[in-house]
């Protein structure tokens, strides 16, 4: 592994310190969650981190080394407990690990701080992180929250998805995370155990516990997955980290190059 | 990057169901610490990620994606939170991860589980995490908790230390992690950076509250990486493999092929 | 106040005890919150109250005492924090409050369990809650939770927002909750402090601590209310507590009579 | 409903603004917990709540929406979680309610916060809310937590009672609380079912756990009810809210007009 | 200090697996709290330790080591955290270390547990601890909860209260306390600052946060301690432990011999 | 038993206010575990109470009542919950109770505060209860954690261990620990029951949850204690003493008289 300069993790301590709040940190939050037959369990911090690393091509910014695990996956986004595999982490936790990791970034001097989120359930708990640093830790600190599909546009969304987008919820190792990982990691998609187009089974508009057993497909994933592709994925993959940046600099003008 | 099936995160979710409790499954245990001016911040996690992956590849087992962070480094270590980059968790979040990490894979059947720790600090947290998955969430499974550097046999540290050996809180970016991430990480090593050696300053005896300025070297290296090689990061990641798989057969009989 | 028997704190524990499982509980989940200036600060609690005290003149329902306040107002879904007024709960309590509820009530052998939710804050907080209550506190329980916005049809949101909807996050003091307000509470709803339409301004699409000043229009109110009544109020509130009854129905087959 | 606007969820967030810390806030705390034959479960909070409404009507005060939950009640007050409908929230729980509505009200500049409890084993539980707001979360108010049933002055006691008071802790769901409810919401108090005096039976000076069987009568009444009357209720209630508005006039001078 | 072989921590291990369950453990709970001028710090655990002991000579059970630390003492029983020499456990941390050992004594086949309680605000955080040990842990135990002074007869109250009994509110190293110092620890009783009686000055009937200046009397002292002897808490003493053994007789009637 | 003015608990609140801040304090941690057929359960507190004691006679300070309880023994240091009569903490709970004890001392101006343990596995938990009453409850205060068995010099040890030194983990209810008790509590030695030397078995390298079965000893002790003496003991207690007081004359210069 070549070394990285856009990884935090690859730095020494005095590289870190010439750039600490001279730069961003971007802490990938992802899940280890089933993603069908064909995507591994990784991809929901393998986008994120990716993402990252695009974005600080782009922007002064570091990428610090992925929280791997998430909430617990649910079934309204496609994903659930039921499958084996998805390893998740309690409410409390990912809201504490958030809290701590802005703290003590924060605590050095750091005051850009972007979460960027590959998980939905992720987003209420890591949030919840980010007020508890600030408040209960008197974290100094701007702290931004960004699901990356909520920055797909809609134009995008209409050349992706010609015959109409099924939402979010339904894009569960679908059309654009298999094209983006196809795009990022093509040795981690297995294209020959991508199934035939399932119908389209819309996801639950109510939650249930304990999970119901059946209310996602078989193989778990929610939509078509079958016209995903690496140039797709490079399309999205640019977009994205675009708009991502765009959000950077609106939100830390200082730090923008 | 190819696909790696050693990786629990590399693989599909039928792939896991196959070998769910039929492998071990390998938790890396890390830490964002300082490292010295020829080391980067993320050895703590890198180092048992390879031992595990290593290990793996001669016991049946599944690498899981690696808990990067760690519980605040402590001066009796070698690093301390006076150091720019050092970016800890507090003890309860780590306890918390590591209990909901283990009691999620046992929900799944998964017996055999194993935290590969690579900072010493994690220890008593992680530990206590094992154990209240066992008790408070009635996770059937056995947890075997390994520090790498305590399987490093006196042969081996004769080899490598002809002159004496400092003890493992002195080894802090020292020889043998600096070897070691010569032979897994060899472009991650700043050669040049590797400073002259410094006089031996032992450790402190006891704890402090606010954590002293100036108890540990300038650098962070509280002993000499000079004779630090590729080669015997080679010696030491084979003989620590091979430990940790006796462990693993003497441990999980039944997994052993 | 007359006696209202579909209210569970109405009940003598000798009425409770004959109902107890053969009715399902409803829990109100609201929240206090800054509704503009021709709202009170309630609606998120009593939206849900009014709605499930209608559901259970339809299905076999205890209606708990709703549990007033709730996670703190997030400007993506139109509140805040900077309102005076908006008083909220921290996510852990939240989820301790929703978890102790629930394995209270199981523990009494009530298995129908619904929580009925009007601030979309709450939702990932309160779902942990009742994930805890069965995995921690052993809850024999069917929980089911429900965002009462989630299940307004189509067909009716055609009929009530002709010129096209802005979406749920948008619906903040807002047409549906004027209207439910207009005819379950109308004193509540000071017609004369309505404001003229603002332009619509959308939700920001990322989330920002500390929360950003301006975000949400200075009245609170994200989109029009103008076009609110009673009329559309009542349409509204027997469509949703049909749309409850049918998910109780599906859920809780053996109490439908 | 008419608008009562000593109800702070009545009040749109300009309202609140106009009265913020220039009156009072009170914060009912209740319980759902048996009452006899004769009454219904929500007692504790309804007493707590129309006597903050009665002490609005003579002090500037807002009433906050009441906290309908309490700690488990115990039988050493004559409750008991062997009864069915007791539904109870953990102590912690009810800690962390009462200290995030005190630190949420601070946080907006109230300064003047009573807690006015209707339920004895809330007292320790909410007063750690109370400190824990104040030293955990910086909290610039005053707080004053006031048992209702505290301040029934000698003279009252011996007119309600002229053959002699049981004490406080056998007066569950009998004299006083019956006569409250019969002023307050006479529709609430089932005349027919309050049953012929019991002998009495006084609380037991220790605790046990797990609950003993049979400690409390099996109506849930310690003592006698039959001499309740709304005329006596509406003696207490005068009496109680004078008593209260006597500690805000003192506690809060500056808002006594 | 000689060997004693009613306390538990004299014991070896193999002398405790003898009379596990066999006796009875009973926990002494103190506070480390002001006690005026002629008290010392740690009356409140002294007392129930000493007690311990006298029970034990009649009963069997051992005696564990007290808790000595106990919750924030408060104006309403004569304390308070403004005295210099308070040192106090949050409540929440109280309720665990309670929890905590009742659930690992169960856990050893103990069933027999008494908590012995000498400082009044310990008691609602204690007993939560022992049922969140019964219901989270699953502890097979019972657990007794008592407070020493809440088994003074009325007979011994008259002998010893002449002229009139302040309530044990007022009982704040006063006349009972320093009788039974005297009788227990008589070093510990510096009978020459003893103060003159002062005025009885009745405790506050509600609580304030933060704490009032001036509540308490500047010695610390509520209520004239003038009139206690070592004879009176040789009375005292004897009859307290024989109401103890009464309810240890009662409620462990198979431990009695 | 006479008054001992170097205890917190023996003085007056008057007393304690004169000493406070002019004079250290010291907390003993302990714990209630297994100590070999010999000697009691109450070992790991009462070697560090007596040896806080001693440094007392020679230092300003004050010895605060002792934690008796600790966190699980562990099988690494030869105890284990599979002994009976080990009554252990969770991790979580004496954090909290280092944290508040702390804070509360820290809260009255008293700076330099001293944690003097005697159980090895309390280290890690104990020390982050010392940096969350710093960083969390804004304690001003230096907190010095010291383990006594790691100032017992070289040179003492070569003159106790003429055969070679096992090493401290070995030493559980071994030579020094018994010497020590032979020293401070002699009728607590039970010399008889000292079994004959077993042959020596070294601790585990790495730890199992569930804590597997025979990993120590029948007897509890892992290696000789046939050579231990109360002129040891005296010998290790005035070393020890010294150390300590060496460390508290440089870490608290000020109150050095």
């Amino acid at each position: 592994m070549p070394r990285d300069q856009r990884r935090l993790d690859h730095l020494t301590w005095p590289e870190f310190k010439e750039r600490v709040n001279r730069t961003a940190v971007i802490v990938p939050l992802g899940a280890v969650e089933q993603h069908g037959y064909h995507l591994p369990l990784g991809v929901d911090g393998q986008l994120p981190f990716h993402l990252a690393l695009e974005a600080a091509s782009r922007f002064p910014a570091m990428v610090a080394p992925p929280v791997w695990y998430g909430y617990k996956s649910q079934p309204r986004s496609g994903g659930g407990g039921r499958f084996p595999g998805t390893i998740s982490l309690d409410g409390g936790t990912l809201t504490d690990i958030a809290r701590d990791l802005i703290a003590d970034l924060a605590r050095q001097g750091q005051n850009a701080i972007v979460l960027l989120n590959g998980h939905m359930e992720n987003t209420a708990f890591s949030g919840e992180g980010a007020d508890l640093a600030l408040r209960d830790r008197g974290a100094q600190a701007k702290v931004v929250l960004i699901n990356w599909w909520e920055h797909v546009g809609p134009d995008v969304i209409d050349r992706l998805f010609p015959e109409g987008f099924p939402g979010w919820e339904a894009e569960h190792a679908s059309l654009t995370e298999t094209s983006l990982m196809a795009h990022f990691l093509p040795d981690l998609v297995l294209q020959d155990r991508l199934q035939q187009d399932e119908e389209f089974r819309p996801v639950p508009a109510y939650s249930v516990w304990p999970e119901p057993i059946g209310l996602v497909p078989e193989s778990g994933v929610l939509y078509q997955a079958t016209g995903a592709s690496a140039a797709k994925g490079a399309l999205l993959a640019d977009h994205i980290a675009g708009e991502i940046v765009s959000i950077l600099r609106a939100e830390f003008p200082d730090l923008a190059d």
